[in-house]
């Protein structure tokens, strides 16, 4: 098999550059060469945001159980079993709502992703407009 | 920044290998070396499927626009704003439901992947128990 590289589109910015709190409005801002991917993207009221959590340390990545959120008064869990930025692959995905576009940037709100992470991709979240179906 | 460079956790197993109908039961297997990280996910009820499209030829990468589910009596849309196969990093992002875990292996329903896709990522979806939170 080939080998699972990925290759960046584009970048996540935010005005706050240590946070990753979900009420913020966060910029995902796509490469003129990807720009084309974006057609008739504004008629979505939500996407899936995917990108790479580029801040994790590489020995974080071997963490197999954490507590959630950092809570010890919680049972630990698999980071399977959760979404806490510690994982193999250290992919991030989320939901999130598309508030307007302008141009090749998204203007969304609920993403919880540093300020300067590489965006990977971006899906449509619910049903394509016009199809009924996802 | 470090190259992004992902490997497989396991496989998507399916008996029907041509299909990727999403009422099928389709197996997630994490191999041994992660087993740990699905610690007490048998509490889920959906999980959030992480897949690389490796049928995906590396020409289709390249398209920037194609017809939903390829009805051309639709209008054409950018890749990002579906959830066809065809975009530059070929990862596949599904929402299933969590029939049940025996050991390694996962049983899920909603799974639109193709028998032997590498699997990258599991994460919870939705509330983690006990906290009310994602």
């Amino acid at each position: 098999m080939d080998e699972m590289k990925l290759k960046a589109i584009g970048v996540i910015r935010r005005d706050d550059a240590g946070s990753s709190a979900r009420d913020e409005l966060v910029r995902v801002e796509v490469a003129d060469e990807h720009a084309e991917g974006l057609h008739r993207i504004e008629e979505a009221e939500k996407i899936t945001v995917i990108f790479w959590l580029d801040r994790l340390p590489p020995e974080r990545r071997r963490a197999m159980r954490c507590h959630p959120h950092g809570d010890e008064s919680l049972p630990e869990r698999g980071v399977f079993a959760l979404r806490a930025p510690m994982r193999p692959n250290p992919i991030g995905v989320t939901v999130v709502d598309l508030v307007r576009r302008d141009g090749n940037t998204l203007y969304v709100k609920g993403l919880d992703a540093l300020d300067g992470s590489p965006l990977i991709d971006i899906k449509s979240s619910g049903p394509i407009p016009g199809t009924g179906r996802d």
